[in-house]
């Protein structure tokens, strides 16, 4: 069984030069690790808190930086759309097209990136149980398609807060799919920072571990040169300079859990 | 201060006959009992939990039967849209446009209803707190409409229920627009029945007495001739036999809260 | 059906004087506005969030306390036990002995109180869902005794807050026995306040107006001269002076739900 | 920094013969992997969901077999207090005294453990907040006892059901004291069962994996010979027989993250 794959890159696409040396950096470090990657940022965050909260470039902008990433690193992308009529556009760039969590019911959605013909991620919403993510799958496959992620990313726990309940990589991966676990998001405070999403970055390697120790086939970090200063989602992201080492760690238990359970 | 407005239908246009026939009830008994209605139904349930579920007539359909109730019983009606290429047309029919709470964080769908100059409906997330739908109020008065209505319909409670917190109402009370308590949508189990979500009709009459009780401007109900051979939301519907004496319970605790509590 | 009961008091006794005088005064209201009283006070409070919290003048002096009380203004008197070998004692001036909600599946402890013969008043545990309350039922019923009342005083909902939710009061209700909505305790904010328990004292009256109109048969409040000073639970404590008015608002929707639903 | 521990035994003591056997083959199982053992048992098992249910052989004979699993095997021995009047008793023979969740508020009882100057084990209560174990910690240490032990069993998450917080394990280590992760405890699905507890057995290598990449001092399982036809906690138990993998891949996860974390 071969390692996870990281997946991984900025919230947004602040602009092109940053995100091009943070897929550098990103490519250096799984090639030393030896895991594989594959490139995240979103063009458009249609989803933030408050309405004056920073989006990115637009589609053609953002399609166009992620092309470049694809181009000069020879990686995979993956990116996030938010309605039907993005599809076409996103297919032509993307390897992998995501389904945000609070989309993930959207039946004209599920089918269209379906029909899509891509691998399709789909972030389980924050209000789904696990076994709930089949009518999700069957929305999809319904298409005939049946290249799909499904990743966690926390669960309504009270207000403002979310938690990870490890029982759902269990339970998703028994679905035959392969899961992917959202730790940069699974740290989200919902609302918990007034206009924006607060975050607590410290827990991301912790819950990395553990999610690995439980078993995924990939991991979700949101990456930044430096988060505290990041337009989107810097509360929970990661400074880039210390995904390396968190990595490792990830890996060694990643290799126990295979090892073990897979042989 | 005036009696809460019932905002009331089946929970999808199963056939244009039914449809009249309940807003021909309907009109009667909000008549009878002395409260304003909105007709309430849906075109296209476009987040079924399933994908083979009965999803409506569609748009135009949906539309021309909307107007008929308008015009043969002199009722403002609702109903609600999913992605921003379906808000011109609504917006030629329906008095109140209703943000789905799954969409209820959507930017675009947001500003772009509010640039309809229509009233909204925004029903809150299972996943957000109270407090935090003053982040969505920012994004529709941002295009100069204040016209808006705040929803309640639940909130996450570990998986595969929903938990009514009746301080919610107070909460989005105090904000400053009306206040509609979704009685029907928050006795939904949601993904409880397997293939689709399951509800505790039988408490419909208990949240609905003990919203108006807290202190509500709006009453939203599901009803059908049939609801356990309805297409759409059956387990949590109302008969529309038992709509007149539930709603007259109603009422009259809501005419002891605003004789109280705002004279 | 007769109109709820009111029962209440302030948290601990803190004097012998302040608890008389608020006995004197509930009783005045209690009979002015037409129903019966129930006199609360806690002689020892033995899970307050930190060690150096006040517990209150313990058994003995406290029961000498609620003696005066019974004895001066004619009530039937409530207090809390924790361990088995309170209850003797206790049960020689209290009416009704009531089990905490932490200690609300604490075997001994509820068939002894069950053995004293007296009335015993279950608080719902906050872990508790409410159809698990009748193996409590079952625990004192299992000594003979079946005069029993269930409390909701609010569920975990995340941390550090609770959630009401007003089916509970339903369910328990078909049990059989007299259910009490404890509406000041209900809006505590677990550990919220750092070294206490915090409090939303501005949501009592909303939650005890639905808990009427969902239907109960008691109401407990904890009630003070001056919450701002109390030594236990003044953050979720009524003063004395808003009790009229907002008890006669609770009774008018009592006496609509008990005369369309209990007819 | 050294392995976990292991802290293991039947939910209750069925028999003499049966508890013997247990011990030794986790003594046997332990010094093979190479990590501690304290066993575990209770005599009474006091809070059981139903009052017909099997409770133990009570506390002097419950004591009499957890001394002689002392002698016989050269293990410390570990157990649980329901009130002030056991721990006299209990600590002549106990190495650690347990409280259990329920009773993690209860002042008097935290108090008298840490009088006894026994090692302390606090379950943290399926209501509380991680950061609020501060004010059970500060109840003992009023004793001047410093030896504590906190164990997550997971919270609260809806009905029926409990989730176990990673996070929790990282701010309770940060409080300075060892952690200990109840891992079948926190599989347990409360009143799930009709009139037991249910559990889900499936979880615990899984969940126990992720508490040790996390990063725990303690990992604790409830283990039986034949845990579906065990008189307590059954459905959550692990079958002695598989208990030495389990434990061993635990315990490879438990090195990475000590040598990476804490070298």
């Amino acid at each position: 069984s071969k390692p996870l794959t990281l997946i991984s890159g900025p919230c947004a696409i602040e602009n092109e030069d940053m995100t091009l040396r943070i897929a550098e950096g990103l490519k250096k470090i799984t090639t030393e690790v030896g895991c594989q990657l594959v490139f995240k940022a979103s063009y458009d965050k249609a989803n933030r808190t408050s309405v004056t909260s920073f989006r990115g470039p637009g589609m053609d902008e953002g399609l166009r930086i992620l092309q470049r990433v694809k181009d000069e690193f020879e990686l995979p992308v993956i990116s996030d759309v938010h309605d039907v009529t993005q599809i076409a556009a996103a297919a032509e760039v993307l390897d992998i097209i995501q389904i945000p969590a609070f989309l993930s019911r959207q039946t004209d959605l599920l089918v269209a990136v379906g029909e899509s013909g891509k691998v399709v991620n789909v972030k389980k919403g924050q209000f789904l149980a696990p076994w709930d993510m089949k009518h999700g799958i069957n929305k999809i496959t319904s298409t005939g398609n049946e290249k799909i992620l499904l990743t966690e990313r926390g669960a309504s726990f009270g207000y403002n807060n979310l938690v990870t309940d490890m029982r759902s990589l269990v339970i998703m991966r028994e679905m035959g799919y392969p899961v992917v676990f959202d730790a940069t998001h699974s740290v989200q405070l919902p609302g918990g920072a007034g206009g924006s999403s607060g975050g607590q970055r410290q827990y991301v390697g912790a819950l990395s571990r553990a999610a690995a120790a439980t078993g995924i086939d990939g991991l979700f970090w949101e990456v930044h040169e430096d988060p505290d200063n990041a337009l989107c989602d810097g509360p929970n992201s990661l400074p880039l300079a210390q995904v390396k080492g968190m990595l490792q760690q990830v890996l060694a238990i990643d290799a126990i859990f295979k090892q073990d359970s897979e042989a």
